[in-house]
Order: structure tokens, then C-alpha cells, then sequence
């Protein structure tokens, strides 16, 4: 195993420490690994905290910080947080308008938020509501979840909803803004290679040097298919169509985003992007808004993810609204 | 070989149509290979072209913007772009008071921007400048130069001088900014892996799996030396302690770039940026501004390198104004 890291059990402290030392606008609550904002919202404002296994840097402790979230609850690698770390942030982070929990869809996650919000409602007297984000097409329930993943919309959501609450709306109509980017977007992922857990020393499965895997999930779960290793343009195919055949655009327009994995380079991820851009085209859709990048990671895995969200004029608006986080920045 | 392209002879060109999908912002010239803002500086205002070979995304493409370059010529991935890329970018991105030429240290790209500078004159009347960055205290000469290479510093330039030229400066007086900045700062880089050029088909070189090269170049050419893999901590001095033996901060602050070669993830970096603010504080320097990511990449390595930037006050403050480009975005 070639990493940069000091040992397999600090990563998650280490990384912590570097996050904090690299960003004054974050504080970082080392004891509870929970990721805040230096200066909290206005009393008043909806808490927004999302959370999860890490791995999937700059998500979540990333989209930290104005027009996103308020708190990320760090996990150790690929494993989810406690209903501790969630409850402490959710304490922290209500201006008395209560707090949304974006969860990625995965039992651990589900199950440990759902915890998290009773404690913090019985002990505290927070108002929380969640939402399970559950956009991958490539498979109906898995081997982490009851039902599909939650995967790169996880990004797009943060940052619509971010918007939302940034704007003083209520805990009603957070959520409700929540459910309908759920509602409107899909993805799919696929790898040229497996990650490496630092913990296990070793990459999560084999994948053939001519093979590629299609519909994976972002910890190395299964997907849907190996298949020979392709062209961009057909794995563009691969991905999209899937999404397309489960989400009507209708003639809305689309955000769209093409992630890496982590590693793979950016040249070839806007190698793909042409790609992606190409097909949506060829099925009318107008591409609205779109990103390129790593948001949503798989450690060091090689491949990329496709996100399309069926936006209208409200979400384009929530989506162009200012933010400043380490992970996804813009003025007006 | 397993990357996300249609056929390598093509990955420049596709790439350059996914930027141009997915940044409405810039305009690609795709004959001359030429990346544009869409909208212009104003006239008066000097012109910052920067330019080499493809595989170092989100350089130079991704920093052509509002308050960074003008325009970036890409060559093949690790080729100089040619002198009539060059020209062309020089002829159009004058506004009547000259342009410089942000050049790394190689010598094909030297050669090359020295060529068009000499044209750009000679046809059109335009005054060239030219800034030549060596920052790379690896080695002295290399593989590719005469003299250090150019390496991270190139991003820190960019984004200083950028603002120096958005301001309305003289030719002189962005050029003396270069200078300054070119003095100021050093680099050095390593590498866990090897890259693999699209072309090639395979590792550039070979790094059995318990080693990794301290002074990597960022085309994967050699570095001062072989050594056994090592901490995150351990690595950091390796980088750190070269740097500071040739550059005297005295009190000034530093701004310092954790960079990743495109291949390592970012939870890696974050490690490896808490290992370097640890050694600067140590030698009583503080960092006054810090970067984590992936800026000037060696297409898939994995690998970090170092940049620290001796600052002052008037660096810090072209260092704070308004950025928007692909790569590099922040208000004020």
C-alpha cells in the first residue's frame, strides 16, 4: 500500500488536524471529529449537517462553511459516525430553528442519524428532520443499503439546500427543498480500479487490467456489471442512459456533474465530460449548469461518477446563490 | 493502461471540448489550442499568457479567469505548445499594453515562448515580456533544463501577477511583481507512483512498491533520490527542509501550496498539509495563507509537492483579490 499517511489508525486525526491548520474558517471539534463553521448563522437559520464515513473528501467536512453546511460529522474510513458525534453537532449547530440531517442512504448511516435525532429531540428539545439521499440507478438495495445509495447528488443537495436555509427559510420548507432535488436527480459511477482502505492494506477487490466496472458504489461496492475496459464516449453511454431512462427531464433544463473517484486526473474527466455533455445533448436536454471535478471520492480510486438533476428556475437559483467552502466556492 | 479517453492521440482534443462545455466563461480556439476568458480585460491592460504541455490540469487552462491569465496554450500532454500557439494567444489577448509570458522552466517551452515573443514583435508591434519560473530546488539542472525546473510555484505566480495585471499595472511593474514572486518562492515534489502518458501505453518509470522518488520532476523525471516508502511526517521533511535551506523567510510570513499530483486523494493531502505546518512552525515561519489540492498535476501519479512563497504585505494583498477561474475561485 503507497499512501501518504503516518499510520492506518491516524489517517482520520491527521487529516483532521490538516483540514483545521489549512482552513481558518472551519473549526474542527477534534474530540467529537465534527467539522463547524468558525462563525456559526444567524439564530434564527435552519442547522444543516451532513456526515458520514471519510474517504469522500472534500464531502462531506469540505461543504462545510457559508451557503452549505453547518456541521459534517467525520467517520473513520468507509464506516459511519456515531449517533454521539451526530448528537453534539446537532446541539451545536441549532439556532433554534431546528436542523435538517442529510444522509446518504446507507444502513449504518441511516440507522445511527435516526438515533442521533431522537437524542438530540428528547435531550434537547431540537426540531430535526432528515433526508436520505438515494440517487444511484445502478442498483435497487445492495450490499450497504435497503434500497438504492446515496451517492454524488449528496453535492448537489448540500449545496441547493444550503442555499435554502442561508436564506432564513424555515425547517418546513428546507426540507421540502431537500425532497424535491431528491426527487429530480440521479447518478451512476463506474471504476478502472479498486481503492485501497488504508486499515485493510490491500485494494477492496481485483479488477482485471482490461476489465472495468460498471454501476460501482462509492466504497468499492459491487455494481452492476464488469465489462471490457471501453472508450469514454461508450462508458459515457453506460452511465447516462441508465440515468436517463430512470429520470424524466422532460424540457428542463439539467445540472449536471461529472466526478471523479479521486484518482483519476482532471484531463480525463473532462475527457469525459465532452462526452456526457454530447449525449445529453443528442436527447435535447439543455445542460443548465454543470461541475467537473472530485466532489465525491472513493479514496484512491480510479473512474468517475455522472449526476444529472432536473432543475427548474428555483433550483438554478438556490445552485447560483454564493458559497464559500474549501470544497466548492462562487460569488454572484 | 486504463483511462477514461477514446484513443490517445485524441485526449487533448477531447479535453479541450469538455473544458469548453463546462466552462461557458472561457472560449477555446481549438485550431491554434488556445484557451480564452470569453469576455477580454479591458484595453489598456496587460495581457498574461501562460502555455505547456497537457497532463498538468487544472494548469494553465484551469487558471485562465478573471484576476489570473488571459490565455493558456496547450501543448500534447508533456510537449510544448508550438511559437504559432503562442503568437496567436500574444496577437490576441493584447490590449495595447503588452504581454507577458508566465514560461516554466523547460527547455522546448523557453525556446518556443522566446520564438513568439520574437514574432509577436516583429509582426505585430507587440511588446513581450517574458517571466521564466524555476522554483524546483530538486535539482539543479535536469532531464528537460538547463537550471531548476518550474514547478508549483507557476500556480502562485499566476494568481499574484494576475491580479497585479487586473489592476491596471504596466508592463514593467506586472513584470517586476513576477520577479519578485519568482525570487521568493520554491518547491519540491515526490512521487509514490509513476505516471503513464496516454502515448506510451505504460509507467514512465518503474518505483517498486516499498520506495518512492524524493525530487520528482512533474513529467515523472528523475529526482535527487530513491528512498524506502516513509510516514507522511518523515516525507514532509524531505520536502520541507530542502526548501527552507534555500530560501530565507526570515520573519516574512509564507504562503504555502500542498499540491497533489492528480492521482493521490485529497484526505492524503490534508495529512500531508498537517506534517508540513507542523515542521514550518517549528522554524517560527507562519503561513499566512495555505492551499490543499490538486493545482499542477503529473496526469495519474500519486505523489505531493511543496511550494512555500516568502510573502509581504503587498503579496498578500494581490494574493487576497478576487479570483474566478475553473481552478482557483474566491471573492472578497
Amino acid at each position: 500500500m503507497k499512501k501518504l499517511i503516518n499510520a492506518p489508525e491516524n489517517v482520520l486525526a491527521d487529516a483532521l488536524r490538516g483540514i483545521e491548520l489549512a482552513h481558518p474558517e472551519l473549526r474542527v471539534d477534534h474530540t467529537n471529529r465534527v467539522i463547524y463553521r468558525a462563525t456559526p448563522k444567524d439564530h434564527g437559520t435552519v442547522g444543516l449537517i451532513s456526515g458520514g464515513g471519510s474517504g469522500h473528501e472534500p464531502l462531506h467536512g469540505g461543504f462545510v462553511g457559508f451557503g452549505m453546511l453547518d456541521a459534517a460529522c467525520a467517520g473513520e474510513v468507509f464506516t459511519s459516525p456515531t449517533p454521539d458525534q451526530m448528537q453534539a453537532a446537532t446541539t451545536e449547530v441549532d439556532r433554534g430553528a431546528g436542523v435538517l440531517h442529510i444522509v446518504k442512504n446507507y444502513t449504518g448511516d441511516v440507522m445511527n442519524f435516526e438515533m442521533a435525532a431522537e437524542l438530540a429531540a428528547m435531550e434537547g428539545g431540537i426540531e430535526v428532520r432528515s433526508i436520505v439521499v438515494n440517487d444511484d440507478v445502478a442498483v435497487e438495495d445492495s450490499l450497504y443499503t435497503a434500497g438504492r445509495r446515496g451517492v454524488g447528488l449528496t453535492v448537489l443537495l448540500e449545496k441547493i439546500v444550503g442555499a435554502a436555509a442561508e436564506q432564513g427559510r424555515s425547517l418546513d420548507e428546507v426540507a421540502a427543498v431537500a425532497d424535491l432535488v431528491n426527487e429530480a436527480g440521479r447518478s451512476m459511477g463506474m471504476a478502472l480500479t479498486s481503492c485501497t482502505v488504508p486499515s485493510a492494506g490491500k485494494p477492496t477487490f481485483d479488477l482485471p487490467d482490461d476489465e472495468m466496472e460498471i454501476g460501482i458504489g462509492i466504497h468499492g461496492e459491487p455494481g452492476r456489471r464488469r465489462v471490457p475496459l471501453a472508450s469514454a464516449k461508450e462508458i459515457a453511454e453506460q452511465l447516462v442512459e441508465p440515468i436517463l431512462a430512470d429520470l424524466d427531464l422532460g424540457s428542463a433544463p439539467g445540472i449536471v456533474m461529472l466526478n471523479g473517484m479521486g484518482g483519476t486526473p482532471l484531463i480525463e474527466l473532462y475527457v469525459m465530460y465532452g462526452e456526457v455533455a454530447a449525449i445529453l445533448e443528442k436527447h435535447g436536454i439543455t445542460v443548465a449548469r454543470s461541475l467537473v471535478g472530485n466532489y465525491i471520492t472513493s479514496l484512491d480510486m480510479a473512474g468517475c461518477s455522472v449526476t444529472v438533476l432536473r432543475a427548474n428556475d428555483e433550483l438554478l437559483s438556490l445552485w447560483d446563490a454564493p458559497v464559500e467552502t474549501p470544497g466548492l466556492r462562487w460569488g454572484q
